[in-house]
Protein backbone atom coordinates (compact mmCIF):
# COMPACT_ATOMS: atom_id res chain seq x y z
CA UNK A 1 0.00 0.00 0.00
CA UNK A 2 1.05 3.61 -0.62
CA UNK A 3 1.87 4.81 2.67
CA UNK A 4 2.96 1.70 4.46
CA UNK A 5 6.08 2.67 4.09
CA UNK A 6 5.24 5.68 6.07
CA UNK A 7 7.88 6.33 9.04
CA UNK A 8 6.41 4.89 12.24
CA UNK A 9 4.86 7.46 14.27
CA UNK A 10 4.59 10.26 12.05
CA UNK A 11 1.57 11.97 11.20
CA UNK A 12 0.56 9.93 8.33
CA UNK A 13 1.29 6.91 10.09
CA UNK A 14 -0.76 7.84 12.93
CA UNK A 15 -3.52 8.63 10.46
CA UNK A 16 -3.16 5.81 8.78
CA UNK A 17 -3.78 3.30 12.18
CA UNK A 18 -6.19 5.49 13.51
CA UNK A 19 -8.21 4.69 10.31
CA UNK A 20 -7.18 0.61 10.60
CA UNK A 21 -8.54 0.64 14.40
CA UNK A 22 -12.00 2.24 13.02
CA UNK A 23 -12.29 -0.05 10.26
CA UNK A 24 -11.02 -2.88 12.42
CA UNK A 25 -13.88 -1.84 15.18
CA UNK A 26 -16.43 -2.45 12.54
CA UNK A 27 -15.17 -5.73 11.30
CA UNK A 28 -14.61 -7.27 15.52
CA UNK A 29 -18.20 -5.68 15.94
CA UNK A 30 -19.25 -7.82 13.58
CA UNK A 31 -17.97 -11.41 13.52
CA UNK A 32 -16.61 -11.35 17.21
CA UNK A 33 -12.48 -10.73 18.14
CA UNK A 34 -12.03 -15.05 18.61
CA UNK A 35 -14.08 -15.19 15.32
CA UNK A 36 -11.85 -12.49 13.20
CA UNK A 37 -8.85 -13.83 11.67
CA UNK A 38 -6.01 -11.70 10.56
CA UNK A 39 -6.40 -12.20 7.14
CA UNK A 40 -10.05 -10.48 7.38
CA UNK A 41 -8.45 -7.73 8.82
CA UNK A 42 -6.29 -7.48 6.26
CA UNK A 43 -8.70 -7.55 3.47
CA UNK A 44 -11.24 -5.15 5.14
CA UNK A 45 -8.13 -2.39 5.46
CA UNK A 46 -6.91 -3.12 2.05
CA UNK A 47 -3.54 -4.18 3.56
CA UNK A 48 -0.86 -7.23 3.36
CA UNK A 49 -0.23 -8.95 6.43
CA UNK A 50 3.51 -7.36 7.08
CA UNK A 51 1.92 -3.79 6.76
CA UNK A 52 -1.33 -4.75 8.69
CA UNK A 53 1.31 -5.50 11.99
CA UNK A 54 3.74 -2.52 10.84
CA UNK A 55 0.35 -0.70 12.17
CA UNK A 56 -1.30 -2.37 14.51
CA UNK A 57 1.87 -4.62 16.49
CA UNK A 58 -0.62 -7.69 16.75
CA UNK A 59 -4.13 -8.28 17.16
CA UNK A 60 -4.48 -7.88 20.91
CA UNK A 61 -2.66 -4.08 20.24
CA UNK A 62 -5.59 -3.78 18.16
CA UNK A 63 -8.16 -4.87 20.45
CA UNK A 64 -6.08 -2.58 22.89
CA UNK A 65 -6.21 0.25 20.79
CA UNK A 66 -10.47 0.48 20.01
CA UNK A 67 -10.81 -0.17 24.02
CA UNK A 68 -8.69 3.24 24.51
CA UNK A 69 -10.24 4.83 21.48
CA UNK A 70 -13.68 4.92 23.58
CA UNK A 71 -11.79 5.25 27.28
CA UNK A 72 -9.99 8.08 26.45
CA UNK A 73 -13.24 9.83 25.52
CA UNK A 74 -14.78 8.71 28.68
CA UNK A 75 -11.77 9.62 30.80
CA UNK A 76 -11.80 13.47 28.93
CA UNK A 77 -15.89 13.61 29.70
CA UNK A 78 -15.13 13.42 32.79
CA UNK A 79 -12.21 16.08 33.47
CA UNK A 80 -14.53 18.08 31.68
CA UNK A 81 -17.28 17.41 34.14
CA UNK A 82 -15.01 17.95 37.09
CA UNK A 83 -13.41 20.90 35.74
CA UNK A 84 -16.59 22.42 35.33
CA UNK A 85 -17.50 22.74 38.84
CA UNK A 86 -21.19 23.17 38.85
CA UNK A 87 -23.67 20.92 41.95
CA UNK A 88 -23.82 17.41 41.81
CA UNK A 89 -26.81 16.82 40.12
CA UNK A 90 -25.92 19.18 37.12
CA UNK A 91 -22.40 17.36 36.94
CA UNK A 92 -24.17 14.06 36.87
CA UNK A 93 -26.48 15.13 34.00
CA UNK A 94 -23.28 16.11 32.26
CA UNK A 95 -21.67 13.20 32.47
CA UNK A 96 -24.34 11.03 31.05
CA UNK A 97 -25.06 13.78 28.22
CA UNK A 98 -21.27 12.90 27.77
CA UNK A 99 -21.58 9.31 27.87
CA UNK A 100 -24.83 8.85 25.99
CA UNK A 101 -22.89 11.45 22.73
CA UNK A 102 -19.67 9.29 22.87
CA UNK A 103 -21.72 6.32 22.73
CA UNK A 104 -23.90 8.02 19.55
CA UNK A 105 -20.24 8.50 17.94
CA UNK A 106 -18.66 5.39 18.36
CA UNK A 107 -21.34 2.21 17.81
CA UNK A 108 -18.42 -0.19 16.70
CA UNK A 109 -16.08 0.52 18.88
CA UNK A 110 -18.17 0.43 22.11
CA UNK A 111 -19.89 -2.98 21.01
CA UNK A 112 -16.63 -4.19 20.84
CA UNK A 113 -15.38 -2.26 24.05
CA UNK A 114 -18.49 -3.74 25.99
CA UNK A 115 -18.40 -7.24 24.68
CA UNK A 116 -14.44 -8.36 24.10
CA UNK A 117 -13.12 -6.55 27.41
CA UNK A 118 -12.23 -10.12 28.43
CA UNK A 119 -9.49 -11.09 25.99
CA UNK A 120 -7.61 -8.22 26.79
CA UNK A 121 -4.86 -10.04 28.91
CA UNK A 122 -1.63 -8.87 31.19
CA UNK A 123 -0.53 -5.17 31.12
CA UNK A 124 -3.29 -4.78 28.56
CA UNK A 125 -6.34 -6.07 30.92
CA UNK A 126 -4.59 -3.99 33.60
CA UNK A 127 -4.25 -1.01 32.47
CA UNK A 128 -8.32 -1.24 30.98
CA UNK A 129 -9.53 -2.15 34.51
CA UNK A 130 -7.48 0.66 36.05
CA UNK A 131 -8.83 3.47 33.82
CA UNK A 132 -12.91 2.13 33.77
CA UNK A 133 -12.56 2.02 37.18
CA UNK A 134 -10.86 5.95 37.32
CA UNK A 135 -14.04 6.62 35.32
CA UNK A 136 -16.31 4.68 37.84
CA UNK A 137 -15.06 6.71 40.54
CA UNK A 138 -15.24 10.15 39.41
CA UNK A 139 -18.92 9.04 38.60
CA UNK A 140 -19.07 7.54 42.25
CA UNK A 141 -17.44 10.97 43.56
CA UNK A 142 -20.38 13.25 42.20
CA UNK A 143 -22.31 10.54 43.79
CA UNK A 144 -20.97 11.05 47.58
CA UNK A 145 -20.44 14.58 46.92
CA UNK A 146 -24.62 14.88 46.32
CA UNK A 147 -25.10 13.04 49.07
CA UNK A 148 -22.97 15.91 51.11
CA UNK A 149 -24.50 18.57 49.94
CA UNK A 150 -27.82 16.97 50.43
CA UNK A 151 -29.09 16.84 46.92
CA UNK A 152 -29.06 13.13 47.05
CA UNK A 153 -30.62 10.98 50.07
CA UNK A 154 -28.61 8.55 51.59
CA UNK A 155 -27.72 5.86 49.40
CA UNK A 156 -25.37 3.08 48.62
CA UNK A 157 -23.23 4.74 46.43
CA UNK A 158 -21.47 2.20 44.42
CA UNK A 159 -24.97 0.19 43.71
CA UNK A 160 -25.70 3.72 42.25
CA UNK A 161 -22.83 4.03 40.03
CA UNK A 162 -23.60 0.63 38.90
CA UNK A 163 -26.90 1.65 38.59
CA UNK A 164 -26.90 4.76 36.35
CA UNK A 165 -23.51 2.70 34.17
CA UNK A 166 -26.49 0.40 32.67
CA UNK A 167 -29.18 2.72 32.13
CA UNK A 168 -26.37 4.76 30.00
CA UNK A 169 -24.32 1.94 28.67
CA UNK A 170 -27.13 -0.12 27.92
CA UNK A 171 -28.05 2.24 24.97
CA UNK A 172 -25.63 0.82 23.00
CA UNK A 173 -28.21 -1.87 21.35
CA UNK A 174 -30.35 0.84 20.27
CA UNK A 175 -29.00 4.39 20.66
CA UNK A 176 -28.41 5.81 16.80
CA UNK A 177 -26.74 8.94 15.59
CA UNK A 178 -29.35 10.65 13.51
CA UNK A 179 -31.97 8.57 15.36
CA UNK A 180 -35.17 9.90 16.18
CA UNK A 181 -33.89 10.94 19.74
CA UNK A 182 -30.49 12.25 19.21
CA UNK A 183 -27.97 11.31 22.21
CA UNK A 184 -28.81 14.75 23.89
CA UNK A 185 -32.58 14.38 24.32
CA UNK A 186 -32.05 10.72 25.35
CA UNK A 187 -29.86 12.28 28.25
CA UNK A 188 -31.69 14.91 29.41
CA UNK A 189 -34.82 12.34 29.91
CA UNK A 190 -32.65 9.73 31.57
CA UNK A 191 -31.08 12.21 34.06
CA UNK A 192 -34.68 13.19 34.82
CA UNK A 193 -35.78 9.76 35.74
CA UNK A 194 -32.59 9.09 37.76
CA UNK A 195 -31.66 12.12 39.75
CA UNK A 196 -35.24 12.23 40.63
CA UNK A 197 -35.10 8.77 42.10
CA UNK A 198 -32.24 10.30 43.96
CA UNK A 199 -32.71 13.10 44.95
CA UNK A 200 -33.15 13.96 48.73
CA UNK A 201 -36.78 14.85 50.18
CA UNK B 1 -21.24 -42.07 24.87
CA UNK B 2 -23.61 -44.20 26.76
CA UNK B 3 -26.39 -42.37 26.24
CA UNK B 4 -25.99 -40.57 22.75
CA UNK B 5 -28.62 -43.78 21.50
CA UNK B 6 -30.89 -42.59 24.07
CA UNK B 7 -34.57 -42.15 22.05
CA UNK B 8 -34.70 -38.61 20.32
CA UNK B 9 -37.08 -36.54 22.75
CA UNK B 10 -37.13 -38.92 25.55
CA UNK B 11 -36.75 -37.72 29.04
CA UNK B 12 -32.69 -39.30 28.85
CA UNK B 13 -32.49 -37.57 25.51
CA UNK B 14 -34.26 -34.10 26.77
CA UNK B 15 -31.97 -34.24 30.02
CA UNK B 16 -28.64 -34.98 28.55
CA UNK B 17 -29.51 -32.11 25.97
CA UNK B 18 -29.95 -30.28 28.45
CA UNK B 19 -26.84 -30.51 29.92
CA UNK B 20 -24.79 -29.77 26.57
CA UNK B 21 -26.84 -26.36 26.41
CA UNK B 22 -25.65 -25.12 29.63
CA UNK B 23 -22.51 -26.47 29.21
CA UNK B 24 -21.95 -25.07 25.73
CA UNK B 25 -23.32 -21.54 27.16
CA UNK B 26 -20.17 -21.76 29.25
CA UNK B 27 -18.00 -22.41 26.69
CA UNK B 28 -19.61 -19.72 24.09
CA UNK B 29 -19.44 -16.93 26.90
CA UNK B 30 -15.40 -17.48 26.91
CA UNK B 31 -14.65 -17.99 23.44
CA UNK B 32 -17.69 -16.29 21.79
CA UNK B 33 -19.91 -18.25 19.04
CA UNK B 34 -17.85 -17.13 16.35
CA UNK B 35 -14.87 -18.02 17.78
CA UNK B 36 -15.65 -21.44 19.25
CA UNK B 37 -15.80 -24.57 16.52
CA UNK B 38 -17.98 -27.80 17.03
CA UNK B 39 -14.18 -29.56 18.06
CA UNK B 40 -14.31 -27.14 21.16
CA UNK B 41 -17.82 -28.01 21.88
CA UNK B 42 -17.48 -31.68 21.16
CA UNK B 43 -14.43 -31.84 23.84
CA UNK B 44 -16.40 -29.95 26.39
CA UNK B 45 -19.79 -31.81 26.25
CA UNK B 46 -17.53 -35.00 25.93
CA UNK B 47 -19.35 -36.42 23.17
CA UNK B 48 -18.18 -37.27 18.90
CA UNK B 49 -19.30 -35.25 16.59
CA UNK B 50 -22.16 -37.29 15.28
CA UNK B 51 -23.21 -37.43 18.79
CA UNK B 52 -23.41 -34.02 19.54
CA UNK B 53 -24.85 -33.60 16.30
CA UNK B 54 -27.77 -35.82 17.10
CA UNK B 55 -28.94 -33.54 20.14
CA UNK B 56 -28.22 -29.85 19.19
CA UNK B 57 -28.73 -30.44 15.62
CA UNK B 58 -27.05 -27.68 14.17
CA UNK B 59 -24.32 -24.61 16.02
CA UNK B 60 -26.72 -22.21 15.57
CA UNK B 61 -29.73 -24.14 16.69
CA UNK B 62 -27.43 -24.71 20.34
CA UNK B 63 -27.53 -20.98 19.94
CA UNK B 64 -31.07 -20.82 19.84
CA UNK B 65 -31.72 -23.43 22.62
CA UNK B 66 -29.47 -21.00 24.21
CA UNK B 67 -31.37 -18.11 24.00
CA UNK B 68 -34.76 -20.06 24.78
CA UNK B 69 -33.26 -21.11 27.85
CA UNK B 70 -33.01 -17.75 29.32
CA UNK B 71 -36.24 -16.24 27.31
CA UNK B 72 -38.86 -19.14 28.35
CA UNK B 73 -37.36 -17.45 32.26
CA UNK B 74 -38.15 -14.18 31.24
CA UNK B 75 -41.54 -14.62 29.63
CA UNK B 76 -42.82 -16.91 32.07
CA UNK B 77 -41.84 -14.55 35.23
CA UNK B 78 -43.78 -11.66 33.30
CA UNK B 79 -46.61 -13.66 33.38
CA UNK B 80 -46.52 -14.45 36.95
CA UNK B 81 -46.17 -10.69 36.91
CA UNK B 82 -49.16 -10.07 34.76
CA UNK B 83 -51.21 -12.74 37.29
CA UNK B 84 -50.37 -11.10 40.17
CA UNK B 85 -52.32 -8.07 39.33
CA UNK B 86 -50.48 -5.75 42.41
CA UNK B 87 -50.31 -2.13 41.42
CA UNK B 88 -48.10 -0.89 38.87
CA UNK B 89 -45.05 -0.13 40.97
CA UNK B 90 -45.59 -3.18 42.91
CA UNK B 91 -45.56 -5.23 39.45
CA UNK B 92 -42.74 -3.15 38.07
CA UNK B 93 -40.62 -3.84 41.28
CA UNK B 94 -41.39 -7.63 40.74
CA UNK B 95 -40.63 -7.87 37.52
CA UNK B 96 -36.94 -6.49 38.52
CA UNK B 97 -36.55 -9.41 41.18
CA UNK B 98 -37.32 -11.98 38.62
CA UNK B 99 -35.54 -10.39 36.28
CA UNK B 100 -32.16 -10.43 38.29
CA UNK B 101 -33.30 -13.60 40.12
CA UNK B 102 -32.52 -14.73 36.38
CA UNK B 103 -29.27 -12.99 35.37
CA UNK B 104 -28.04 -14.34 38.75
CA UNK B 105 -28.70 -17.92 37.96
CA UNK B 106 -27.63 -17.87 34.34
CA UNK B 107 -24.57 -15.74 33.82
CA UNK B 108 -23.10 -17.65 30.91
CA UNK B 109 -26.59 -17.95 29.45
CA UNK B 110 -27.10 -14.25 29.80
CA UNK B 111 -24.11 -13.38 28.14
CA UNK B 112 -24.51 -15.25 25.27
CA UNK B 113 -27.80 -13.99 24.99
CA UNK B 114 -26.62 -10.16 24.96
CA UNK B 115 -23.40 -10.91 22.96
CA UNK B 116 -24.89 -13.44 20.32
CA UNK B 117 -28.12 -12.40 19.07
CA UNK B 118 -27.05 -11.07 16.08
CA UNK B 119 -25.53 -14.32 15.40
CA UNK B 120 -29.13 -16.02 15.06
CA UNK B 121 -30.53 -15.95 11.22
CA UNK B 122 -34.11 -16.35 9.44
CA UNK B 123 -37.31 -18.15 11.15
CA UNK B 124 -34.57 -18.27 14.74
CA UNK B 125 -34.21 -14.31 14.75
CA UNK B 126 -37.56 -13.68 13.58
CA UNK B 127 -38.41 -15.85 16.87
CA UNK B 128 -36.35 -14.45 19.20
CA UNK B 129 -37.32 -10.67 18.03
CA UNK B 130 -41.28 -11.53 18.41
CA UNK B 131 -40.55 -13.06 22.24
CA UNK B 132 -38.22 -10.14 22.93
CA UNK B 133 -40.65 -7.61 21.92
CA UNK B 134 -43.11 -9.47 23.63
CA UNK B 135 -41.27 -9.17 27.36
CA UNK B 136 -40.77 -5.55 26.10
CA UNK B 137 -44.43 -4.94 25.63
CA UNK B 138 -45.58 -6.68 28.75
CA UNK B 139 -43.05 -3.84 30.98
CA UNK B 140 -44.16 -1.06 28.32
CA UNK B 141 -47.91 -1.78 29.67
CA UNK B 142 -47.19 -1.46 33.20
CA UNK B 143 -45.86 1.94 32.93
CA UNK B 144 -48.60 2.49 30.69
CA UNK B 145 -50.84 1.39 33.82
CA UNK B 146 -49.02 3.65 36.09
CA UNK B 147 -49.19 6.57 34.13
CA UNK B 148 -53.29 5.72 33.94
CA UNK B 149 -53.49 4.71 37.62
CA UNK B 150 -51.73 8.17 38.36
CA UNK B 151 -48.90 6.25 40.18
CA UNK B 152 -46.17 7.35 37.61
CA UNK B 153 -46.22 11.05 35.51
CA UNK B 154 -46.24 11.50 32.30
CA UNK B 155 -43.09 9.87 30.74
CA UNK B 156 -42.26 8.43 27.34
CA UNK B 157 -42.99 4.75 27.97
CA UNK B 158 -40.83 3.33 25.20
CA UNK B 159 -37.52 5.10 26.55
CA UNK B 160 -38.33 4.73 29.95
CA UNK B 161 -38.39 0.48 29.63
CA UNK B 162 -35.54 0.93 27.70
CA UNK B 163 -34.13 2.71 30.29
CA UNK B 164 -35.35 0.58 32.61
CA UNK B 165 -33.80 -2.75 30.70
CA UNK B 166 -30.59 -1.07 30.86
CA UNK B 167 -30.28 -0.54 34.41
CA UNK B 168 -31.25 -4.36 35.24
CA UNK B 169 -29.89 -6.00 32.45
CA UNK B 170 -26.38 -4.64 33.20
CA UNK B 171 -26.22 -5.73 35.81
CA UNK B 172 -24.79 -9.64 34.08
CA UNK B 173 -21.60 -8.14 34.31
CA UNK B 174 -21.35 -7.83 38.18
CA UNK B 175 -23.88 -9.34 39.87
CA UNK B 176 -23.05 -12.94 41.38
CA UNK B 177 -24.90 -15.70 42.97
CA UNK B 178 -23.77 -15.39 46.14
CA UNK B 179 -22.03 -12.07 46.23
CA UNK B 180 -21.90 -9.64 48.80
CA UNK B 181 -25.60 -8.44 47.83
CA UNK B 182 -28.17 -10.54 46.55
CA UNK B 183 -30.22 -10.37 43.33
CA UNK B 184 -33.25 -9.87 45.41
CA UNK B 185 -31.11 -7.01 47.32
CA UNK B 186 -29.88 -5.48 44.26
CA UNK B 187 -33.04 -5.54 42.85
CA UNK B 188 -34.85 -3.50 45.88
CA UNK B 189 -32.70 -0.53 45.76
CA UNK B 190 -32.66 -0.69 41.92
CA UNK B 191 -36.70 -0.56 42.01
CA UNK B 192 -36.47 2.08 44.60
CA UNK B 193 -34.55 4.41 42.37
CA UNK B 194 -36.68 4.05 39.25
CA UNK B 195 -39.83 4.22 40.44
CA UNK B 196 -39.21 7.01 42.81
CA UNK B 197 -37.63 8.66 39.51
CA UNK B 198 -40.91 8.24 37.37
CA UNK B 199 -43.46 8.74 40.58
CA UNK B 200 -45.85 11.42 39.84
CA UNK B 201 -45.93 14.09 42.22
Amino acid sequence: MADAGATRRSPNWEARREAIVDTSARVFARGGYHGTGIAELCEANELGKGALYHYIGSKEELLAAIHDRVMDEVIQSAERVGAADGSPPRRLAMLGDELLGIIARYPDHVWVFLHEFPALTGARANRFRKRRRSYEQALEQILIDGVSSGDFREIDTRLTALAWLGMHNYTYLWLKQNGALSAHDVAIRFSDIFIRGIAAG
